[in-house]
Formats: C-alpha cells, sequence, structure tokens
C-alpha cells in the first residue's frame, strides 16, 4: 500500500541485498521513519520493542532475522541461536514460532555455505506467501462490497466500519480486514471506513487511521462509544473486523469491544464480517467458550502515549493512583452475530459447516472443548495467528 | 460523601457565611483543591471553565453566583447582568437557566435590601432539593441491590457497571446513577464498581473512580471496549447508569457508549437500570427518535490530559493530523434493553405505562413527535437535565 503516493510493504529487502527495512511503528502516527536491520539483534530488538507488530509481521520479521543471522555465520551453532533467541523476544506471538521452525527445518539440512543465500529466498517467499493470503481476503472480500454498491445510489459513499488495526502494517501487505478496503478503492468505489480508536492501545486511531490516510483512503476516527450510536442511524453499511483465532463453530476471538461492535450490527441490522486466514482457524475449539482471554497489563489503561507540544512523543496518566485496572485483551463474538467470515478461499457462514466447506480437509478431527492451555501446543501450520498487536 | 474520610458535599458555604467553596473538578483525579468563590465573576468562571460540571451542580452554583452578586449590589440592574451572564456561561445546561429563572423569581418582586439574605436563602435550598431528590433515588436503588444481595452467598461481593459519571460529583451529593452504591456501600453491603472509563471526555476514569475511591467504595477501571466481555463472562450482577433526558416511552438518552452497554447486558440477562430525576424526563418527546444527539468537538477526541511525570497535567494528540474525527455526545438507548427506571418517586418500567404510574401528573399532554430544537423551549421545571458531563 502506499505512503505518500510511493508504493511500500510493512518488510522489505534493501537494493543491497542482506539489509532488511522495515517502517517504526512504534513512532506512527506521529512520525515516519525506516530502521534498517543489519544484524540478529537488531531483528530481535525491532520484535521485543515492537518497532513491528502484527502477527504476520513479526513472522516475515523472525524469517529475515535468521537470514542475518547466516550472512553473518552459518554454522550449527549460530542458528540454533538465532532460532532462540527471536523466539524468546516476543513468546506469545504464534506466527514468530511457525516462521522461525519453518526457516530452521529449511536451514538444518543443508551445507553452512548455502544457508545465507536459501535464508533470505525462504524470507521472502513468506512474505510473498502473506501478501498472496491477504490479496485473496481482499478479492472476496471486494464482491460483498461491490454487493453493496450495488443496492446504493450510484456513487454513493460506501461506510465501512473497522475496529483495531488489521491492515497492511500488521501483515506484510494489503492486511486481512482492511484488504476488501483497499482493493475496493484501488478499483474506484467511494468507500469511507469507520475508524474506532481501539483503546486501550489505540491501534485503530494510531495505525489504521495513519494507513488509510497515506493511501488516501477517506476515513473518521471515532472513540469506540460512538460505534453504537453511527450503528443506529444508518452511518455505516458494514462492518469488517479482523480475528486472531477462530473456533471450529465459527466463534471469533478478537481485540477487546469487537463484541460490542457486533452486537450493535446485529441489532440494526447491518452486515458483520470477520476477515480472517485459513491458518487462525483453531480446528481443536468446538467453540469459542473456551479460548482464553489474555488479561494484559494495567498501564495500558492507566497511562497513554502522545504527541507532545513539542512533537516528541509524552505519556500521561489518566486514572487515580489508588484505582484498580483490569485489562483483558481480547473478547469472543458468538457466530450468531457474525454475517460471514471472509478467508483466502471464499467467504462462508460462520458456523461448522460454513467452515468446512471452505476447508473440507479438516473434516477428521473431532474438535474438542478442551481449553488449550497456549496455542503454541498446536501443529505448526495452524499456529498462524494473526494481528497480534 | 466523603473525600478522605471527611464529609463533603461538592458546594457548600464558608463558615464565613458569604464565600461559597466548590471543588476544583478540572484537577481531578490528580490534585484535590478547594476554589473559593467570592464574587459573580468568581461564580462564571468556575462554571465557564468546568470548575463545576454536571448539570444540578451547575445549577447550585448559578443560584450561589446570584447570592455573591446580590450580596455585592442588590440593585435590579446587578440581577438582571448576574442572571445574563452565568446563563452566558455554560449556554446549554439547562439545569443552569431553571436555577437562573428561579432565583430571580424569587428575587425581582422582594426590595433590594432583603435579596442578599433571601439569595443565599433560595441557594441553600436549591442544593438541599437536589440532595433530597439523589438520596430518594439511592433509597429505591438500594432496594434493587438488596433484591440481587439476596439471590447471591451470603457476604459475596455485588458487581455492578456503570458508565460516565453520575455521581456526588455531578450533582450537590449522592449522584443519580452511584446513589444506590453509596447507600449499599454505607449499609454494609460489599458492592465493587466496575467503571468504564468513558472516552471521549474519560469522566468515568477521572471523576468517578475518584469519588468512589474517596469514599472507600471498591471499583475496578476497564476501557469501555471490555464491557461486553466482562459482562459475558458473569462479572457484572447489574448495570445502572444515569440519563441526560429520558422520552415519555422511557428510550433514555445518555453518555455516548451507554447504548453499547445495554446492548451487552441483554445479550447476557444481566439487569440495566437507569437512574434520573423526575424533571429529566421529557414529557413532550413520543421516543427517543427525535432527541437531537450533540456533535461535539473534535479535540475531544484527538487529544487527551492526564498526569504528566513532573505531576503537572498535560496534553497529547493521538491521532494523524490529517484525520477526520467525528464525536457525537450522547446515544439512545431504546426502552426495550432498559430493565428499569429508578427515580425519587420509585422504580417503574422503561415504557409510558411505568412513567405516568410514578408521574400520573403528566397524562394530560399527548407527547408529540415534533423534535425540539433546544430543550430550553421546555417549562423551567422541566428542563433540568442531569449528568451534564
Amino acid at each position: 500500500m502506499k505512503i505518500g503516493g510511493v508504493a511500500y510493504r510493512s518488510i522489505w529487502l534493501n537494493a543491497d541485498g542482506a539489509t532488511v527495512e522495515v517502517i517504526d511503528q512504534t513512532l506512527l502516527p506521529h512520525r515516519f521513519a525506516i530502521r534498517s536491520l543489519m544484524s540478529l539483534a537488531d531483528a530481535e530488538h525491532a520484535i521485543k520493542t515492537m518497532i513491528v507488530r502484527g502477527a504476520p509481521l513479526i513472522g516475515a520479521t523472525a524469517a529475515y532475522g535468521m537470514s542475518l543471522a547466516m550472512a553473518a555465520d552459518p554454522s550449527d551453532s549460530m542458528l540454533e541461536e538465532a532460532h532462540g533467541c527471536l523466539l524468546a523476544a516476543r513468546p506469545t506471538a504464534v506466527n514468530l514460532r511457525w516462521a522461525l521452525d519453518e526457516m530452521a527445518s529449511v536451514l538444518r539440512p543443508i551445507a553452512p555455505t548455502q544457508r545465507k543465500q536459501v535464508a533470505y529466498q525462504r524470507a521472502a517467499e513468506i512474505c510473498d506467501e502473506d501478501v498472496a493470503l491477504n490479496r485473496a481476503i481482499g478479492e472476496h472480500g471486494l464482491k460483498i462490497i461491490n454487493g453493496i454498491a450495488s443496492k446504493k445510489e450510484t456513487n454513493a459513499t460506501i461506510n465501512i466500519m473497522t475496529h483495531c488495526n488489521a491492515g497492511w502494517l500488521a501483515t506484510v501487505d494489503f492486511g486481512t480486514a482492511l484488504a476488501p478496503i483497499y482493493l475496493a478503492h484501488d478499483a474506484g468505489l467511494k468507500v469511507h471506513v469507520w475508524v474506532s480508536e481501539t483503546r486501550p492501545r489505540n491501534q485503530g486511531a494510531s495505525l489504521t487511521a495513519w494507513e488509510l490516510g497515506q493511501h488516501g483512503v477517506a476515513h473518521t476516527v471515532i472513540v469506540d462509544n460512538a460505534a453504537g450510536h453511527l450503528l443506529r442511524c444508518g452511518e455505516v453499511d458494514m462492518v469488517i473486523v479482523g480475528s486472531d483465532r477462530t473456533a471450529a463453530n465459527g466463534d471469533v476471538c478478537n481485540k477487546i469491544g469487537t463484541y460490542l461492535k457486533a452486537l450493535a450490527a446485529k441489532d440494526n441490522g447491518v452486515p458483520f464480517y470477520v476477515a480472517l486466514p485459513g491458518p487462525t482457524i483453531d480446528w481443536s475449539l468446538a467453540d469459542g467458550a473456551t479460548i482464553p482471554i489474555e488479561e494484559r497489563g494495567a498501564l495500558e489503561v492507566s497511562h497513554i502515549s502522545g504527541r507532545n507540544k513539542h512533537h516528541g512523543v509524552s505519556t500521561v496518566a489518566l486514572t487515580p493512583q489508588a484505582s484498580a485496572i483490569a485489562n483483558p485483551g481480547f473478547d469472543v463474538t458468538p457466530a450468531r452475530l457474525v454475517t460471514g467470515l471472509i478467508t483466502e478461499r471464499g467467504v462462508c457462514a460462520a458456523s461448522k459447516e460454513g467452515l468446512l466447506g471452505l476447508y473440507p480437509e479438516n473434516a477428521n478431527g473431532a474438535p474438542t472443548t478442551r481449553p488449550l492451555s497456549r496455542v503454541d501446543k498446536l501443529p505448526p501450520r495452524r499456529q498462524r495467528a494473526r494481528n497480534l498487536a
């Protein structure tokens, strides 16, 4: 997608064929800066400090981190060291483990002299695979947007609401929930996006608003509280959100607050879609009731950062110092509130039947209701969670 | 209610019998400071700069502002000047106009030499009337809390969720939505309050959390997005919110985000109550569809203030400078989502029949569906909107 008229991905190889370039997302939306990763330590630091975030982008950065390590020292010991230190950089990021295991399994069997070249090649493929997946989601979602447009007056604006950041900054390009919106915009459709700020981390206000604005997509930032009123007033034609994890019955786990938007969409007859790549479907979960919800730190709620009057970034405290704080990071939206799931293979109903229609290869394993203590107990391909903030 | 163990009202007369004392709410929750109002100009400034806020407290401050004016100069011209300048301090505050008209109607007919004494006396009565109204709401709400407690295990915590600040800081004492909670706490019931921060102005995080904490009521601050998840997980026994304006059929206009909480409460079978004083019922409105929703300034969304590391208050920007912003200040919760209305006369169903049962004197006037351009077109007594932020 574009920044100031120039096409970018969120991660790319420098013309020197060795240095990896990423956008420093900790500075957005206040400053656009590119960071050059020239070593394993640089890649580790970028993941750890959230210069890069979003599950697919973390995975891609880790794959390139392995490449940087192999360029410096292609030995077996470095291979294992790189795998270990990158994995520790963001231990709960399931895409991270998937990408590292994938790289290690390709690199271990081959001679050290070949490892640098193969590593860079596989890292580039991982990036391209992510882009292809997201583009396919975008194309299937575009059909839905076209369907909505066809029921409106010619040239009427199509108002789409989203939540959090499931955009290209969270992936290598296109994003998941925003992919259909970018394709619609690029196809000349008049789309306007309601961007809910997404407290507590404000990924909507800071990342989604920024990336939509840079690509030239009309958008309006609102507080999360305003979503219900806008849906009730007929200001929204559809909602599209991403998903961190989807149960086999179509229950959707996503950023905290998604459930409230789904309720308001349902109450007002507005279609509510979830865009998700197949690998984020957790076939081992019969429904969403057993998805463990991460309780995150209090500082995310009690404090907030923003641009100060000196154009730097400052943090201020919002709550009384003595007040307790709770901060559940995700919620579960029951399948009954979801109009459809937009995947790379097409759109389906949020139901077991709907999902198995698109992913028949998963019909064998009987889903269990046993909660997993961590998603990383799943086989590698199934671990690719999306939209990790 | 108490601050640091000492009983306070939000406005009171100094022992000198002339100076009016208020809490500077612009500094909360970061600093507790009392401001002395010694002149009409001081009262006007306190209202204009939101040192005092909340419709009943604004009205009480205006009444005392008239008293301060009469103490300095009890002439007819000063009476009209004070009325005019206080009214202009916060033109959309309907309680403000009610209190000023009430004071003027009492003061105009009497001799200037009597005006100072009568003004102070009527201002004190206006404060006492507000306290009595809120205490009555509290007592009726307490019965509901007792009913919930009786269905739980002995000594189990009763978890109550609220939104915005409908507490004693918005009134003279007790508050509306928080009055039942304070009475329950003072009666020895184990209550815990989920305080949603209430973006964009964060009255929950800054005022509700502070006043509950000072009075010793257990509470936890959450982002607004977390409300649905907590309701779904059985962490909430009841919701109580305030109301700025209630239509004759029980539709409730309140701070933006109230509707989303009502939807989530309904979806999970959790009782959702609205606490409101009779004067905020707008009998001229058949339903909530015609209540005009105020669109507030973009800066409330794009910027936020908080305690900086030097213990002062700083403002930071949150959104991209080029992004559009929408900021509807209120939403309408349809009566079908409201379990009951808690008024000073008792609890009733959120319906025309329910409301007329408590306020039979309003059975005559046939409600209209005509939208009012401003609530100040209503007769004075009906103008007393509550919880104005």
